[in-house]
């Protein structure tokens, strides 16, 4: 119960503080900048921090943690992936979005693009990002990977969503610190501007959400309970249901058997209701 | 020794990076900046990223890995605990170094002082960072702090020394993005420049450091094998010596019998010499 109080406080401070992080990048682009448009002018280029920032950092970051909301482990495995892979798939749009923007507005202005270190990592962010999404579809949504294949991928699978994030928060800060430098010219950067203050404090707001997600996202206490030998039939929320094996994470070599009944489901979720230590399993 | 081949190869592919690292930052300050020195001009300022690169990631990556080098595993924990918090405490004084020669030149050049993104995460990197020293001084290496305390503290101060050690490749992305496009004018940083397109592959190199370094320190299999219920007599790094109990890591509570003979010693490191997994424990 107190485990289950902890996880709740850390949740209840990341979702404010992503909240707070998208608010103040439209605050930014709405009050300080020109607004929205999709006319080649930096009302479009203004799409670009906001598409980043909702779809690259807030909502990946629920993403990477939605195996974790206690209340979703009465859910099936699949259903769970099926989120897990949908609100990834929202990020990647969103962020190729983004990237749409900045091409044409960069095109519209006659400004070279892809020569800033922002750009190259933010691209690279971003090309890796979509095949991490189709190779988790492929490997872990769709049923046809054989169990071995998918606990080969899964610990690499698992790292590079983490190091992902970790990169995309980094772009975030070099995106902003290098259109402050370019806007902020009367008065400078330098000067102290309430624009250049503000944007800085959403720099500061997005690191603390990467910091939030990567502490709830690390505490073995916090994992989804095992489902040993499990096997998918449904994809509600019935806690009486037959589930999906987790192949990456099961130590048993019997996660292929496709209609075995997971008897003691019932009893492996009481047991770990208690937000018992899961730390060896790879899966988040 | 499949896995220790895996381990070694990884090390080697971390290390020429991490050196490269170093090294694209001396080339880009000593042939395309104008070179080092402490007189207030922009040589003074050459320093900051010389050291930070140096100090705050190169050494302080190596200082995160060193538990996990299998040949050091047969040396007492003190002395473990000693290298990682000597090589912390050199990359303290590096990055405090880095600080000054930025504040002197500032104030040098009459500019004004902790105004970007990067100098307020940059600064409140170096103070948490001496911060996480200390606390890890008097929590982990004196002999006073209770097992509780070690118990309670250790994934704290885990998981805010690899924070810290990514928050500090994005602050360094931060400061290559600002100094290129503050020094980049004739020509400038978007004509594709060589400084530019050399200073950004500096950036990549120091963002591949981290990914091996964090790859390295978040396998399992390639943990410092455990030592329960051991205690610290000797500090160097013979085989058959009795060892300081890794009181964050124990299962038992026996963490605090400062004389205790650790038997079964030998035995332990044996089963531990195959790198298997050894997951559950909070430390690197």
């Amino acid at each position: 119960m107190e485990s289950y109080r902890g996880f709740l406080a850390l949740l209840m401070s990341a979702l404010p503080v992503g909240f707070l992080s998208v608010l103040f990048t439209l605050i930014w682009v709405l009050h300080y900048r020109e607004g929205l448009g999709w006319d080649g002018s930096s009302l479009e280029f203004n799409w670009h921090p906001v598409l980043a920032v909702t779809g690259f950092i807030f909502i990946q970051g629920i993403a990477i943690i939605v195996y974790r909301l206690p209340w979703t482990w009465k859910c099936s495995k699949f259903l769970m992936k099926s989120i897990h892979a949908g609100l990834n798939g929202v990020a990647t749009i969103l962020a190729v979005i983004a990237l749409v923007a900045v091409f044409d507005f960069h095109n519209a202005q006659s400004i070279p693009n892809m020569y800033s270190l922002h750009s190259w990592v933010g691209l690279a962010a971003v090309i890796c990002y979509v095949l991490q999404l189709f190779t988790g579809f492929f490997i872990f949504l769709l049923p046809w990977a054989p169990p071995s294949l998918r606990e080969f991928i899964m610990p690499i699978h698992v790292y590079f969503g983490l190091f992902l994030f970790g990169t995309t928060i980094a772009t975030a800060l070099m995106g902003v610190t290098e259109k402050l430098i370019f806007v902020l010219k009367d008065p400078p950067y330098h000067s102290f501007p309430p624009e250049g203050v503000f944007v800085n404090t959403l720099g500061l707001l997005i690191l603390l959400f990467g910091a939030l997600i990567f502490w709830i996202v690390s505490r073995p206490q916090w994992k989804r309970p095992k489902e040993p030998d499990s096997t998918l039939l449904k994809s509600n929320c019935d806690t009486t249901e037959r589930m999906e094996g987790d192949v990456a994470i099961s130590s048993g070599n019997n996660t292929d058997r496709s209609d075995s009944e997971l008897n003691n489901e019932g009893a492996t979720r009481k047991r770990n209701s208690g937000l018992d230590d899961v730390g060896q399993r790879s899966t988040m």
